[in-house]
């Protein structure tokens, strides 16, 4: 059961609510080159990104923002450290969002009414974020110089208080550490105290490979708990691969549609084709499936006759191989055989008639 | 909290209890084939694989599982469909356990009681394994023709009877599915109604992309709700990808130790040292730590000065970028700053000092 938290409008995109989870990711070009940076949130967007945020860290990233905000496709995030200004800056700049902290806004110069009351006037939703990273010194302490989930839900309570005191409520939350366990603890916590949406994400989460498989197992225990908004997989790697494998969470959790699913088998002792080698022909004729809005397609490629007409049942088109040969399904039936030469061929052709 | 479940033996391996979840993988080359496939059940060996299964395709498989149980390094599970005459093969061959379903042995001769009998003797555990591609017609019917999670749940109960009404319980069961929700669902049903040990898969998951992630969410929803005692990752991919995903998957819960984390930062506007290319070159630099023993080693490969000390803070090693340069920090402590360049020299250097 999803768990119905604050509805945020980021230019056109919800997040929260019953809205459909989305997908971001962060520019690791320099803001303030600004067409390189528009190429970037180009190629993500092509690749699936709803939201993308930049880094601010100096005057010149903060004046990028207008030309950024105006010529992006999706939404742009503004990311923020200390300087208030910047964040008047980007509200002007008609940006669709903010991440910033009200504590480290308040530890800066004291202008926390100021931005709430013109986020409220731009209609422009915050974010908090909480790293395990930038935890503050006393909340620390208190937990025995430890980043732990109740020290990331600590602290994320104080910023909250902090916004709710200035009678702001228009803001989603996401409190990142680099361990899994640390990450699903404290987001199910917090998800317990408050209703705004969580944006999930396991920081530092490292190279792609661990990075995935990190991402993939937090996001998986939470978003099957129905907990989290909106997700950000952080890998070092080219953003590209962080909204690939965001999307291929949500997908897999039926949070988005999937326009190609290809079910196979692993392979064992009992095969008599090669399905690895299929497979992989299979996903290169197909790889821009679903770009032209194609209906979602479901191939099953099974080596053997013990699960494959099942699952092939189950499964648009399929194939089940035998020796040199291969069984033809549509729709769980079998409509022809035909020698192993022609298996893509003929499974092409269905594609192209389904 | 871990559901404790009933405590098999694959010879020296428990499975279920409170023991450690273990990783495990299927070979794919032919059984009966014995020298590939001990060669390659050594290959998934030193990748991890703590249990190994291999069809039962026919009877020279069958014959050739004695030469493996006695020279494999790790347990072997025989998978058997249908014939009870290779089930009493494979226990006369001393193999760990046997995959085999007795609902299939009934319909075949009905030797099950002859076959519950001699694995008691011999003490050989057994799984069911329920797969959606091979339900049968009755349960199918009941549920629209589908093989929605009950379905499975009632197909595994089934089975369990049947092992029941013979006196037997040394047995673990699988359910599997290709589609996540469907997979999580059913043995989280099953999980409340039976204390066997659960062997978890998400089946025919597909190429390694969208197989890897569909096991990592799947897994991870399960092994945080404490359901699952041995995990198995399908992929159309050879078999040591599935042991290092499925590795993966477990140190990433805390249910394996790492030997080896890499907490990178995924990189963005802010940084100031190209922390891709450096994390790339510490992961080659790092790949075989660990196999000789060494202990669990963390290292923070960190951008900028946002997050990157904080992070470093809670590393054994780490480095936060800055321009041309990088301050090397030893459990959370900056001992020196060093140019660019000498930034991995240094890591490896306190490394090997670890």
């Amino acid at each position: 059961m999803r768990k119905i938290t604050r509805k945020l409008m980021l230019k056109n995109v919800p997040v929260g609510g019953n809205s459909p989870v989305t997908v971001q990711s962060m520019c690791t070009t320099r803001t303030h080159e600004v067409q390189q940076t528009l190429e970037q949130i180009e190629q993500l967007h092509e690749a699936g990104c709803e939201i993308i945020r930049v880094a601010v860290p100096g005057g010149q990233d903060a004046t990028a923002l207008r030309e950024l905000a105006e010529k992006s496709p999706i939404p742009v995030v503004a990311d923020v450290h200390f300087q208030s200004l910047y964040v008047f800056h980007a509200f002007d700049a008609g940006v669709a969002g903010v991440r910033v902290n009200p504590g480290n806004i308040r530890k800066f110069n004291d202008k926390l009414q100021e931005i709430v009351n013109a986020a409220k006037l731009n209609g422009i939703p915050l974010r908090i974020g909480v790293n395990a990273g930038s935890l503050d010194d006393e909340i620390l302490k208190k937990h025995g110089e430890t980043a732990t989930a109740d020290a990331l839900v600590e602290a994320a309570m104080k910023e909250v208080r902090l916004f709710e005191d200035c009678n702001f409520h228009d803001f989603a939350i996401s409190l990142k550490h680099h361990d899994v366990n640390t990450t699903v603890d404290a987001y199910s916590k917090l998800s317990e105290l408050v209703d705004y949406p969580l944006h999930l994400g396991v920081t530092e989460a490292g190279p792609k490979f661990q990075g995935t498989i990190k991402s993939a197992v937090a996001f998986g225990a939470l978003l099957r708990a129905g907990i989290g908004d909106t997700i950000r997989v952080s890998l070092t790697d080219n953003p590209i691969e962080e909204v690939r494998v965001g999307r291929e969470i949500l997908m897999s959790l039926g949070l988005k549609t999937r326009a190609l699913e290809i079910i196979s088998c692993p392979t064992c002792g009992r095969i008599e084709t090669d399905v690895i080698e299929l497979t992989a022909r299979l996903e290169t004729a197909l790889q821009n499936y679903g770009q032209l809005g194609e209906k979602p397609l479901k191939i099953a490629v099974m080596g053997c006759i013990v699960n494959g007409p099942g699952e092939a049942r189950d499964a648009d088109i399929g194939v089940a191989g035998g020796k040199g040969k291969g069984d033809i399904f549509v729709r769980g039936k079998v409509i022809k055989t035909v020698p192993e030469a022609a298996i893509i061929p003929q499974l092409l052709r269905l594609v192209e008639e389904f």
